[in-house]
């Protein structure tokens, strides 16, 4: 038995769904995977908060230093969210030797060369499936088994708010309006849903998609991006008559001369397309690889035990392959 | 640049997918993971058969030996189909110190305490993620990412002829007869289909899934297995004004009490759910965990390439992570 020691940075709701995960399964990931994996150290302000699981008061420091600096952790999860600190958090972690594993989609894509570049100057990893899809173990796989293709396409319902709202308006006939408030009352939406509407999230995420995928760089400020304030009843109604549905779709593809084309924006999709049957807060990633051909992932794209869930698969897959846990 | 000597058991259609898989994609797999794999040394009778690749002659043999004693090479690809020679292969190239990649899941349902046990006495690996679901990356995730989560249910569409079958039958109005007649027209059917439709090939599937999703051994004979031989246009149209589609069903599910229900039979699912839009040879697996919730997963369950995809990204995965090829 492995004993890996993880500090955590941050727990909010994916916070707390991540050590919820852990405490559920943290026999059964020791039975499969022969890791004994423990949250040892935990950087949060709240302490009080309710929480639906056990925490012992003095794993909480209000230190950075105490998780970026304790010599026993391999491990960083950073789940701040935003930009800074947590970049400047990560930076350091991985300058420390220890490998670190991510949420932070808008952190990754903002700065993913730099974060990568150091990872890999100081022999550690950093991975980041839940930033991409929530639960859905799409960067996995396109790091691991799918390297046997070249990645030709990829079509992505990559946000669940919108796609909360467009299948609401679509099977419910709701106004854009009184379906973002439904979203907002189900915890779908946040009370400013300007990144998620406005596209902004997707392209994010689709950055590092693209990074991932087809190995090249394209900042999420570079993809052109339109979000889902501009449509309409009547925008669904029409694509309703002709046999389609609306999303908002993000999509790369390799152009014949070189590089990668790609965009964020609402689309009318056929009825009997796979992702059209991706509804309400359901992620889904269609891929075509020359060899494969076309395949489709499908899951939950947020929620605390859902993003939980891709999280400790990465610490996972890092104590498995990792040369410092053998 | 590592470098990476691969033997390949048997060059039929499958292996002829292989080759090409690694011949279309070669230079982007070194690239992408330093990986420089070659296929030097090839088991088959029939050289001269039309093969869509280039192949040198002296790669092949007609003796086993050849490749399962060769020093150089450090992974074999079992691609013979059927559960001997092939298993007694696959067992001496493990006690060889050879990793071992199949597609082969007649032999791994049938012999998979052996192979498993004989790999990790050899401390070398077998992999086969091509023998369930073709070229979707299930076993991969199941046995990486997944591990954060205990597995509480699997349902599959995991054959493409029954499904192709099903799918015509519902959609034109085919008879059994001739839908089974077309999908052999097509070379989605064997001469003898009787694997295919009477539900042992998914039976097979459906024993390697449980393996590694529940850790608990059924083999495919343990498994209460119903084909589709007995499925009427009446039952279909039955179906269908009940708003259901009937698909060839594998399940398994978690008991209250400890180990596994499961099951190979036709069934009637909703027309709205997620497995009931996979049509003709497509595959899908449903997946529920009890951190994830619901992951579906969708693609080609069969055909040279897509297979080819998951046999070479079996290959990748084990030169990745195999201290061998370090």
């Amino acid at each position: 038995m492995r004993h890996i020691n993880v500090g955590l940075l941050g727990m909010g709701n994916i916070g707390t769904g991540t050590y919820k995960t852990l405490e559920m399964n943290k026999e059964c990931i020791a039975r499969n995977t022969g890791l004994d994996i423990t949250i040892s150290r935990i950087l949060e302000k709240d302490v009080l908060r309710e929480r639906d699981v056990t925490v012992d008061m003095s794993q909480f420091t209000q230190n950075p230093d105490d998780v970026l600096n304790d010599p026993s952790i391999g491990i960083v999860i950073e789940l701040l969210g935003g930009i800074e600190p947590a970049t400047s958090f990560m930076l350091a972690a991985l300058r420390n030797g220890k490998h670190v594993v991510t949420a932070n989609k808008a952190a990754v894509a903002k700065n993913y060369s730099q974060l990568m570049k150091t990872a890999r100057d100081n022999g550690v990893m950093i991975r980041f499936e839940a930033a991409v899809g929530g639960g859905i173990p799409i960067l996995n796989a396109l790091t691991s088994q799918l390297l046997s293709n070249k990645c030709m396409e990829i079509l992505g319902i990559l946000n669940g708010t919108t796609n909360y709202i467009l299948t609401q308006m679509a099977q419910n006939g709701l106004a854009y309006e009184d379906a973002l408030k439904d979203a907002q009352a189900k915890g779908f939406a946040e009370a400013d849903p300007t990144a998620d509407v406005e596209g902004h999230d997707v392209a994010n995420k689709l950055s590092i998609l693209i990074s991932m995928s087809f190995g090249e760089r394209i900042p999420p400020e570079d993809i052109p991006t339109v979000g889902i304030t501009g449509i309409s009843m009547a925008d669904i109604e029409k694509a309703s008559a002709e046999g389609k549905k609306i999303k908002l779709i993000a999509q790369a593809k390799r152009k014949e001369g070189g590089g990668v084309e790609c965009s964020v924006g609402p689309m009318a999709i056929p009825a009997d397309s796979p992702l059209a049957g991706v509804n309400n807060e359901f992620n889904a990633i269609y891929i075509v690889g020359n060899a494969v051909g076309e395949l489709m992932f499908y899951g939950k794209g947020a929620g605390p035990l859902p993003t939980g869930s891709a999280v400790m698969g990465d610490v996972i897959e890092i104590g498995l392959t990792s040369a410092m846990f053998r």
